[in-house]
Order: structure tokens, then C-alpha cells, then sequence
């Protein structure tokens, strides 16, 4: 317990809010040969701080019971560090607490398009051609990225 | 009501996870001749989001019952607004806020000393020097800020 307090419980609402400010739900393909199609999609839930912070990313770990704090990134601002989830048990968990407990902002998005491909890789879909397919042209909209290395590939376009 | 329900209403832990994330108590002191020693202690609390998520500051403002949502700034990332909070009557009511609704991270400092400060100007007390001088020192360890103008300023240096 610090001096000032900044160990006490975190609660669900709070985990909301912040996740609206500084969480994020990402997806990506990468090209892995060992895999069936010769792709792998990995989901992550990251909730990224400067390190001066990153007490409270043991408080969220600690109130979920799982995932990890490790280095985001270091640079001329210091060093960051993200409180993150993957595999397929905890993210599912993951889900389950942000289907209970509401995103505010247009994150809600992200969260949508993130719980659709969560539930493909429950059903296997994702080893399919055509899942793998939608699961690229979904996570396409998502966080203003640039488009996935799947959909950039030679070996895909069509 | 918008049609993914982004309306429905906000609670105290979520404006608190939010503004660990995205809020900002910001103090500066600024030139202004009228004023009885020529400096102007401007203290506001602000939440800056990209437009594409102006419905939630508008949220917090009816959370609140009063501020203002403005425009931050406009650059190739596009148009950022902010929730923002001025005047004392309703400055003092922030400051009761996160007094009973603990903020989680560092940001829980620069509250600690903003809220040093209204209390300060509550008293009147950035009316004489001494104040004036006082509230310079707290406010350069805010937000990791560049030294405030006041103590900056050639009539000022000692």
C-alpha cells in the first residue's frame, strides 16, 4: 500500500473508463510457415502507460487474475510499459467483461469487430481461407490502421 | 440515444478511469496588465478526445451540469475538442469530485497540487506576491511542463 493510496481496488466502471482512454484491442496476421495456411492471427487486449505508471497496470492485472506487464516501448520519452492479454481463455474473458460493462467512447467499435473474430477462432474459423478472409477485411476498419500484411500479400490479392 | 446505446449514462469510477486516462488539470499564469500585480493565475480541467468521440465529452458535461465543450486544436490527425472546466464556483465543485472519487495514477499529483492552488486562490492568496510566487513553484512540477512564463519573466527573476 503507497503512502498515497494508489494501491486501493480498482472497480469495473474505472477499468471501463480507462480502457476508453488508453486500452486497445488489436489484430493482427502474421506470416508464420509453420502454420496450416501459412498465417496466424493474434489478438491482444493492451492497455499501454509511461513506466511512472505502471503500478497500476499491476492493479489491472491483479483485478482480471491474469495477463502480463511488459515493455511497450523505450524512446526519447522514457520508457512504456502495457498491461496484456493473448490466448484464446483469457481473451475470451476479456470479452466477456466488456460485453458486461459498456465502452463509452467509439472504442465500442474496436470492442465489436474484436468479440466477432474472438468468437471465429472459438469456432476454428480462422484456419479456413474464408475466415481468414473476413477476419482480415474485419480488423481492416479497426484503430485506423494501415491494411494487414494478409490483405497486402501477393499471395492474396486477387 | 444513439443506436449502440454510447448515451447511456456515465458513473463516478468511469469519469475517474477516464480522466486517469485523458484529463488534464492544467494551471498557467499569464501576462495581463490589468490585473493588480500583472500576472493571471488561469486554472482549468480539461478532456481532450478526437471529435469522432465529441458525444462523450458531451456526456461528462451533462455528468457535470456545467463547462464547456470547445475546440482543442485542428491538425493533419484532424479536430481534437476538449471538456473543459474554468471559473472558481465550478472549479471548487471538480475539486470535490476527485476529493471523494480517487484518482489511480500519477495524474492523482498534479490534482494534489492543482487542487493546492484553488484553495490558494479561494484565500485570494495569488492576489500578493508571495502567493503569485508560491503557486509558480507548485505548478513547474505539473504535467511536465516547460517553466511557467511567470517564473521565466525578466521582472521576476531574482
Amino acid at each position: 500500500m503507497s503512502a498515497d493510496n494508489q494501491q486501493e481496488r480498482l472497480d469495473s466502471s474505472w477499468i471501463v473508463g480507462f480502457t476508453d482512454g488508453e486500452g486497445c484491442f488489436h489484430i493482427s496476421i502474421n506470416k508464420i510457415h509453420k502454420m496450416s495456411l501459412g498465417w496466424q492471427v493474434l489478438p491482444e487486449f493492451r492497455i499501454v502507460q509511461h513506466e511512472k505508471d505502471e503500478s497500476v497496470l499491476y492493479q489491472i492485472k491483479n483485478y482480471f487474475g491474469f495477463g502480463n506487464v511488459k515493455i511497450n516501448r523505450k524512446d526519447h520519452h522514457g520508457t512504456r510499459k502495457e498491461f496484456r492479454v493473448r490466448g484464446l481463455e483469457n481473451l475470451n474473458k476479456i470479452v466477456k467483461f466488456f460485453e458486461r460493462n459498456s465502452l463509452k467512447t467509439s472504442k465500442k467499435k474496436d470492442f465489436k469487430i474484436f468479440s466477432e473474430v474472438i468468437k471465429m477462432i472459438n469456432n476454428k474459423e480462422h484456419l479456413t481461407k474464408k475466415g481468414l478472409e473476413k477476419i482480415a477485411e474485419l480488423i481492416s476498419v479497426m484503430n485506423r490502421k494501415p491494411k494487414s500484411k494478409y490483405l497486402e500479400s501477393s499471395e492474396t490479392i486477387r
